[in-house]
């Protein structure tokens, strides 16, 4: 069972904690707007606009950081996901 | 009797409680913005921009996840129904 | 007498209650936004949008589901009736 | 002395009393937003969108409802007209 | 000297008040919006919108009523002016 | 060492109260959003809209009305400047 | 490892204080929106817009000025860096 998101739409799964602390990027508990990592596991095919769809820049598998807020939390087969729009997505992280 | 949505709007039933439990989607009680499952009844015939109708990604028949917010509840013979914006809902479940 | 609305705008008369119930759509009591049934007895030439008039979707004659807020009550030859946009109307009911 | 109103502006010199409850048009008192029937006495070019000026829908001489919301109140010659909106114009009365 | 509005900016001299009262308009105390009289000593070279300026409709010398709401008032060789953009003003008044 | 800003922004130098007597232009102190008058120092390169960059009107030597609100105070060199959009430039003064 | 921001935003590694000196530009303490000095590390593909990426002006490399609101806050091996829109990014230093 899997999720086809429309629009713009991305699903994401987060990082677990470890795994942050191993790519190097360790994200401060302090900022207001608490950014996350996690993988791209769906993508949306993209925003309608003058005729055709705006092509997203993320794919699946991406590892990217993106801020939770505007996201909406579901739990797919007992595993917690989020479904955000590309826009809350701020950066590809690339090793 | 049947009701035809304009523009870009969607009649969803939503699914009863057993069904979403089945589907291995389980939606968190906490989350913000509680998103539910549902199936599409209506679709409209797209919102017209720049001469024409843009096309709805989703159609009768498929099951979905939606934000309740934005909603409109209506009763159709008995039966509580959801008019609906298309952006309102986030992702079409596949099996 | 009649009127003859501007842009997007629809003359809507009011169902009675009667009617309402016959037709099987019982609008709920407790929904936020409250809709309701009447019938389209005039509709403007649609909106003007880079260099043409948009075409509504409703027509004279349809029975339609709508949003009250944002309509204006007006008396035509003592019969109360709203003045509204387009976009306050949710769906057509066919039967 | 006239006014010429600049681009989708309307001068309206609105109804006295009497001849508003002739037209068998009630406006009812405890509406929100209350509307008004009144004369088109001028009007503006039209707003200039992509290059060309959208023509008004309304021409001097017609009878409208409008809502007074918006509009800007002027004395000519000692008699009150309003300054307001095409937008602010509902419906043209035709009888 | 003297000063040339940028874009869509226009600079109004405002008439004194024995002006306003000749020409037959009055201008009531109680609007909330208050409008007044003036006459355009400078026009600027248009907004752009879509490669090209959009020609202002008032001219050097219009006797114009503007509403005071968003204008800038400077002080040029002793005498106040303002500054305002073209869509505060409502009207040009002809005799 | 010099800025350079970017789209639409402009750095400004401003006048010292001195020279502004002289021109001529008093800027009243109890205006509610005080204009000051200065020197364009820096242009960016205009907007990005549709294609191509839209020219900014104001050029590096310009005498300028301008509204500090949205503007930035920066020191280059010890010498207080303003970094601020086109759209909160009022007027180019000329002698 | 390395970040790829998204669209139009851009990664920059803020400048320490010393540097900031050097370079001539002190920024005021009591300015509201505090702007800040620091160099571009990664810059996007550019927004989307009418088919086409609108490139981004600042470059890798390019030492700029740049308003901390709106940015976040990510640390990459452990040295703090911001993403943010380019709309953020208020003028390149050029010496």
């Amino acid at each position: 069972m899997k999720l086809q998101p429309l629009a713009d739409r991305v699903v994401v799964k987060p990082s677990e904690s470890e795994e942050v602390t191993k790519s190097g990027i360790v994200l401060p508990d302090t900022a207001k707007e608490k950014p996350q990592e996690g993988e791209v596991i769906a993508v949306g095919p993209g925003k309608y606009e003058e005729g055709k769809r705006i092509p997203l820049e993320v794919k699946v598998g991406d590892k990217v950081i993106y801020s939770k807020y505007g996201g909406t939390e579901v739990k797919v087969e007992g595993v917690e996901h989020l479904i955000l729009r590309e826009s809350d997505i701020l950066a590809i992280v690339s090793r």
